[in-house]
């Protein structure tokens, strides 16, 4: 038997777009000689549709795509995900199902058991979990389907989940196991879904295609990786990230976890940290302007660090001449972040413009004079400053059609160290979820065949520059310690008696931690984050506002 | 046997706050010789205490509060909502839970069985249901235990549950049941509880003591409407709206449904909606600025209706003394505007300040003359308008520690009729959750005794007077189509072709139905709006962004 697996790259809600994609890889598939061709999770509307699955008229879409897709599914075997109606009144409405085509026809369908419902994830929201598990038999050959967190509650220290999904499917003695999933990227889940995978297959004795979806809903990115799996545990094939790719595997080459083929390409893929956070920014940015129908961006460069890697990350993604930025500096800017700037400008080849803020700030300064009297310059003068510039930016926006990008850092947005309609401004955070610390790695990575941002830029002591001789270091501690206090309380979810115990400042400690719980109105409005890590600002971790915790 | 229960306004994760309110009761039900005293859901950590929930620190702080409440249990009992760990690994790491608390400790503990996870509601992200059923015996009487949603699967036409734990607990033949609540408030909510309870009392023919939250937590408003009812399907008794009440009933006389005391105070509370959107709104303000340890607010009043009722709402949420408000005219402002709106800030006494915007705006015109070269006037030097009067209102509230309330209504968010970062920013967004002729509505009710809102304010056609006789209707539907196409779309999920089906015009509903979803970036960046539907913008209503659905 061949089986072949499709990552594609879907769009939520274009079910035109997404069943046309799905149709011409069934084709590709035929041509191939496969006899059976699987897809991802919800591949018919796209994932997460969120609150559209609440529309009678959505899921009516999906049932057409899926009819739509049924008719393709001639001389192959089509599995597609999508959702289903709860026939029974009782639960929830829907199921998050697997589709097994075959005949011009539904075969049957199996529901998702284990419904993820943590950080991005809400499928207990919409769906009902499984209460039956049936083997599907095609071409003699006895297949499990599951979709996409039914095979992760095996190898877990902490189960989520009270059953095991294939631990009920194996009195049936499946053959294969296919796992349609949408998986989302973080900078160790490939890592962790070999694992994962790896200890289904120990578990089970039985060859796993693990199919993924590849490309960017908002913030939410998926890297693809699509995984074959042999029986001795071994990676048969992964296939590349953030790209859409099609490939057939001969089932029992699979078996024996020998390919005949010696040229064949199978194989693991590099797992660099930085690396794949790169190619997911890309992915992301690409995504969210492609699938809004948008081309162009702009942005504020200020010669510092953060704005500079979101220029070259824009560069890649949209091309050169998609990009503009502005220049605006202040009576406070220094001479080398206007020259840091226009340097980075040219050596990627963008726009750029120079506006000078100082007679738009004078006009503030006169007009709230009689307001003002008394008071003196303080953190309300540079929010001013941080203002302007970003209405300048929208203006430019508005006028031209480039989409503002936000170049806000993850430890900036931990402390609130922004400005609100300000420097926090923008469609997009592009490096929202990246720790200062990984910011600089990423210009390093960035600059490593050649000098792509100035030196200068990299090696400055970081400065918002909105009064005289400002450093970052005045008012934040070295980001060495805030980025490891902030990765503790945010990816770790450590209290702050955990913190201190490994050996930082108690002063420190609460300190930043205050920081982070009284800003979480900041955050509360600023544009989604491209999301790298397991644990991102926005929909994956939800904090209340009016609080009084570590506050 | 006498029964207390206490209607209170507790804060998330303010620990010591909450049990000092909840030891305060505890010593006012002795006094009225209570027996058994009945706090809310999840009293000790506040409601809903989202992902601090994640935080083992924040679970142990929840665990050492019940502990200080159990030692004050003593000559009376004491149930208190607080959660608790599962001792299972697999599943969900916490329950919701009420403690029996009796004799200085714990007795013991009932967990939640129905988990709300729609809307607002993500219980399930955090808890695991129950899967016991024990009922409580204490001085001779059989108790059942129940939290918030465990009984609100009787009487509903489409059950989100497949069990209903009261079944579960009749076989033990109690003889009263409690029920802890964090039920937020909507218009029609206090109507759809006594349903909801009624058929309950039908179903089991058992008195009831329900006991729910009053106050706000950021958008999320309780009402409180705490209730009693007797056997006989009858509301024994309604606490009061939007107030902290502690209350003590003799069971005898709910079992008969008649009270001794000819004199008592019991009864079904009024249930006007927009009287009880106007003191909703009032509690939201209240809880917002008090909870966070603020007193002032600013914002601008530009002589319409939407800035008229918020600067209204914010002076009797806060006093006239903290607020005050920027008349902020540009060269398209009518003088009606700037007289309206001085009318409206003095016939509530607060502080106004004229700041004309035009010197600022040609500085703007000056600056990008350049690179605006070629283009006409448009939607961009609209937005530069909303933008300086949103930096204006910003400088002041950092200069002054005013926050500053944001005015835009449902209607506008909706179909994204605002300017981010100009007239759409805000801490906290006050009418959000109103349609426009809502507005109009709640301007009448707060005009009812004497003309607070001047005349013209509510008669005037709306304007944003961004450009020369600019209108609303120039690019909106009028507000009567307008708001009923979105409630159906919003409130009722009704999809394109049933609404067409109402009678609404095909392309009026393709057309707001488009607007509604290309508007999602703008609604991410939106303050929390206080909420008062059934289904408001924000943390209930998740959409994506980057999709494809109508639009």
């Amino acid at each position: 038997m061949k089986i072949t697996i499709a990552q594609l790259n879907y769009h939520i809600g274009n079910f035109e777009g997404n069943v046309a994609k799905i149709l011409e890889a069934i084709k590709q598939a035929k041509a191939e000689g496969s006899d059976l061709v699987v897809f991802g999770e919800l591949c018919t509307c796209g994932y997460p549709p969120r609150d559209f699955l609440e529309f009678d008229d959505f899921i009516k879409l999906s049932e057409k795509a899926v009819k739509r897709i049924a008719k393709a599914a001639k001389g192959i075997a089509v599995v597609v995900g999508s959702p289903t109606r709860n026939p029974v009144i009782e639960g929830k409405d829907l199921y998050n199902s697997a589709y097994f085509l075959a005949d011009g026809k539904v075969q049957s369908v199996a529901h998702k058991a284990l419904l993820p419902t943590y950080d991005i994830f809400d499928e207990y929201r919409y769906f009902e979990p499984a209460g039956e598990f049936n083997i599907v038999e095609y071409k003699g050959k006895r297949i499990a389907l599951t979709v996409c967190e039914d095979i992760w509650n095996v190898g877990n220290e902490n189960p989520m989940y009270t059953i095991c999904p294939l631990d009920e499917l194996m009195p049936q003695k499946p053959d294969v196991v296919l796992n349609l999933s949408a998986s989302p990227f973080s900078y160790d889940h490939a890592a962790d879904r070999i694992h994962v995978l790896k200890a289904n297959v120990k578990r089970y004795g039985l060859p796993m295609f693990y199919v993924n979806h590849s490309g960017a809903q908002t913030e939410v990115i998926f890297d693809g990786g699509s995984l074959v799996m042999s029986p001795n545990g071994k990676v048969f094939d992964e296939l590349p990230y953030f790209q859409e790719l099609i490939r057939t595997y001969d089932l029992d080459e699979v078996m024996t976890g020998k390919a005949k083929d010696k040229n064949a390409p199978y194989g693991e893929q590099p797992k660099e940290k930085i690396a794949l956070i790169h190619d997911a920014l890309l992915t992301g940015l690409r995504d969210y302007f492609g699938k809004l129908g948008l081309k162009k961006a702009i942005l504020g460069l200020s010669g510092g660090i953060d704005s500079a890697v979101v220029a070259v990350l824009a560069q890649r993604a949209l091309g050169a001449e998609n990009v503009r930025v502005l220049l605006m500096p202040s009576q406070f800017s220094s001479d080398h972040s206007i020259n840091d700037a226009r340097q980075l400008a040219q050596n990627i080849n963008i726009q750029y413009d120079i506006i000078h803020i100082e007679d738009i700030y004078d006009e503030f300064a006169v007009t709230l004079k009689p307001h003002f009297a008394g008071t003196s310059f303080n953190v309300t003068e540079e929010n001013i400053q941080a203002r302007i510039r970003g209405l300048l930016l929208m203006a430019m926006s508005n006028k031209f059609g480039n989409i503002l990008l936000n170049t806000s850092n993850k430890s900036e947005a931990a402390v609130g160290y922004g400005t609100l309609y300000g420097d926090m401004a923008g469609g997009l955070s592009v490096i929202g979820d990246l720790y200062k610390m990984e910011v600089y790695a990423l210009a390093e990575y960035m600059n490593k065949d050649s000098e792509v941002i100035p030196r200068n830029i990299i090696t400055k002591p970081p400065s918002a520059e909105l009064r005289p001789d400002q450093k970052d270091s005045d008012s934040l501690p070295p980001y060495e310690q805030l980025d490891e206090v902030l990765f503790q309380y945010i990816e770790k979810q450590q209290g702050p008696k955990e913190i201190i115990k490994m050996g930082f400042d108690k002063k420190l400690v609460a300190r930043v931690l205050r920081l982070v719980n009284i800003s979480e109105f900041k955050r509360y409005q600023t544009a989604p984050m491209l999301r790298v890590s397991n644990k991102a600002f926005g929909m994956g971790r939800r904090m209340p506002i009016v609080g009084k915790y570590l506050s």
